[in-house]
């Protein structure tokens, strides 16, 4: 299997996404190929003593972090980004690794490679720790205003993945609202409710956070918006209680004396809450296998996301993703009268 | 001053209103008014020995948890509810304290207080722990799908309550979004921001969760749809922290001597981060002052919420509202050339 690594992509780069690469060719089974300027590139790949089954792609621009997605699209054909999505498209490679600006890598890889049959928007998923296991929460920023119908497509994509990546028979499948009822949520909400109860997926209605977290629902599906606000929630609440936790531990002496003796409790709690330990966020609905992550992504996140798109690779959930949404079932027309949105 | 205590309210009514309402009436300035079956009250009132300061008002219906809003609303107006909504409504009460059913809450105390001059929608604030301090995010669940000109609405009212309840001199209002710059976010986020600029107020532009947790904003302003998932996922991340420590310091004898020694460590944390330290949630915009209890209110809760409306009350933030309202700045016509829409 060939994956491409970008390695101008992430606040850290070329040093992280080359010093992971180089991990990956060393503890997985892929060949590497590093996308971006050479000349850096072989530069970093020579600290590390020019590791076997990895390879370079030149790319001469770069797309930087904060750079609006829009223009970056259009006037950086060049960027590591686009070249790598070419080498996807062209099936040069299996799968295509970026912790670059999470906006163009999803739009470059939207255009340059294509969504799948029957999909009319790709979703960016994450995989999140519960405490039942693992949860798979879709869209979390690729679609701010989805309609309905792109919400139950995301559910059928998240249905298949959940059953290929986690090995789960049948997921459960919730859908992100602010209270149980079918009758709570906002509109999109509760439009997607009721198209999603006629699907052949295992459908267990509306999931708050706290559901998600209690491992309620295997697959959580939400529009953009929400989900990316749920996302940055939960990375932001576990560092501020990683935050006071400290503060709190130094205050006394037997805090401070408890803290050191906890140090391994700590390591393995930040571990079991960072989902970038997952290797990243997932394209899912295009064709071809992309995984996004963290701009402060470190060498061994690059290299976790290698893993996972080994693991992915290996599945066939593109071929069922197309084959589930070939057979949604249609929405019926609205109450009101107004007529039913195209699937 | 004197405020209403619904009796009923919360998972575990009358006790815990009953007892909050003792020690809000022993620790507190105000006389206590109790809303609810008077036969019950008076039972949980004499094992605390009946103490002064505290008469009960008989209401001989429940709206219970779970019900649904619209019919609980129409049906039963005798409920503890209505009851406290129209002693605030005669002004036989300073401010109205219930752990009961959020929904039903907010619907009552709309119809029958009724929004103050200018203001379409109350909005339900809360008042979070920051790393710097607190913050007032609002909506965070009265309006799902509400207008970009009643977003604008709640960050002047945020505005005035961080003033006058928070003691910030120019409070910095921010949008929560999905990235920093102005053209993020959905349509409601994107015409809001533009509306928002515009405004006599301190406005910082698009926040993040993260900004929101380090203090770079007093007010996150939001609908509330988002606004609820923010503040769920808040509270199911650090539940979900709280749980994996309590597992991961069992784990070894060195975790389990750890979280012996850092037990003061972990109470203080707890503190911190509820929010139902400050009280409850707050439905502002309306003609008098609620204070909206979780559904499993502490006693200690519902007297914190007691204390809240004692605050509140010393200040004239309802006539400030009004007034800066009836001051906010109009939208510009949107650039599609759709008629702006009525502020």
């Amino acid at each position: 299997m060939k994956i491409a690594v970008d390695a101008m992509g992430g606040d850290d780069a070329p040093q992280s996404p080359v010093h992971g690469a180089v991990l990956a060719a060393r503890e997985l089974e892929s060949e590497i190929v590093l996308v971006g300027d050479e000349t850096k590139i072989r530069g970093v790949l020579a600290e590390h003593g020019n590791p076997e089954r990895i390879s370079v792609v030149h790319a001469g621009e770069v797309i930087e972090m904060d750079e609006p997605v829009a223009t970056a699209l259009r006037r950086k054909r060049k960027s590591s980004i686009h070249v790598g999505a070419r080498l996807l498209r062209d099936g040069k490679v299996n799968g295509f690794v970026s912790a670059g600006n999470t906006g163009a890598v999803m739009a470059v890889t939207k255009v340059i490679v294509g969504t799948l049959d029957g999909v009319d928007r790709p979703a960016l998923a994450v995989v999140l720790p519960t405490l039942a296991g693992r949860a798979v929460v879709l869209d979390v920023g690729a679609n701010v205003d989805p309609k309905s119908s792109q919400l139950v497509q995301f559910a059928l994509i998240g249905d298949q993945f959940a059953k290929a990546l986690l090995d789960i028979r049948k997921p459960r499948i919730g859908l992100l609202s602010i209270g149980e009822e079918e009758v709570k949520g906002n509109e999109l909400v509760r439009a997607a409710h009721q198209v999603l109860r006629q699907q052949t997926i295992n459908f267990v209605g509306n999931v708050e956070a706290r559901d998600l977290y209690r491992g309620r629902a295997d697959v959580v599906v939400c529009d953009g918006f929400a989900g990316n606000i749920l996302l940055k929630t939960s990375e932001a609440a576990v560092e501020m209680m990683q935050h006071l936790m400290r503060e709190e531990f130094k205050r006394t002496l037997a805090g401070s004396l408890g803290g050191l003796l906890a140090k391994g409790a700590f390591r393995r709690l930040r571990q079991r809450v960072d989902y970038q330990e997952f290797g990243g966020a997932l394209l899912l609905g295009v064709r071809g296998l992309t995984v996004i992550g963290h701009g402060r992504s470190s060498a061994r996140a690059i290299s976790n996301a290698v893993r996972l798109v080994e693991g992915y690779g290996a599945s066939d959930l593109n071929r069922r993703v197309e084959d589930a949404v070939a057979h949604l079932v249609g929405p019926q027309p609205r109450r009101n009268g107004a007529p039913a949105e195209s699937t």
